[in-house]
């Protein structure tokens, strides 16, 4: 078995509001930085894990996504595999 | 002003539990995903910003992460900056 780090970033969709972003973007210009024009929160999310191959491992952290981990209806999700 | 985007990931620090990540690394045993070790839960930010250089992008982001989106007694941060 092989051990594998997923990095795993999701996100709101692009065609929604987040408005957690939103209110950090204009809380942005009571910290004098007024140059910010848009934020957008996601999670990022570190998983380590096990698998023949990097082929297995890929279609675990795929499924952990899209069962688990993201909200598809208003989330997308990519990730990295990187061997350890 | 040039246009960057900066990728900031902020993690729990090492030292702390992550109550988040534990259940959803015991969650993954349901989904008959058994070979997960660890699994830690995080924040993903993307800022679009302008700045005269690098540099002042680097600080202004530096800035933020430090006053307003990481915790720095619970969390640690670290970010990239793309021109675009």
């Amino acid at each position: 078995m092989q051990k594998y780090k997923a990095s795993i970033k999701i996100m709101p969709l692009k065609e929604l509001l987040d408005p957690q972003g939103k209110t950090v973007s204009k809380s942005m210009k009571n910290l004098e930085i007024d140059t910010v024009e848009d934020v957008r929160i996601g999670k990022y999310i570190e998983m380590y894990l096990s698998a023949i191959s990097r082929v297995e491992a890929e279609k675990m952290v795929d499924r952990a996504c899209k069962k688990l981990l993201a909200n598809l209806i208003m989330e997308n999700y990519e990730f990295e595999l990187t061997e350890i």
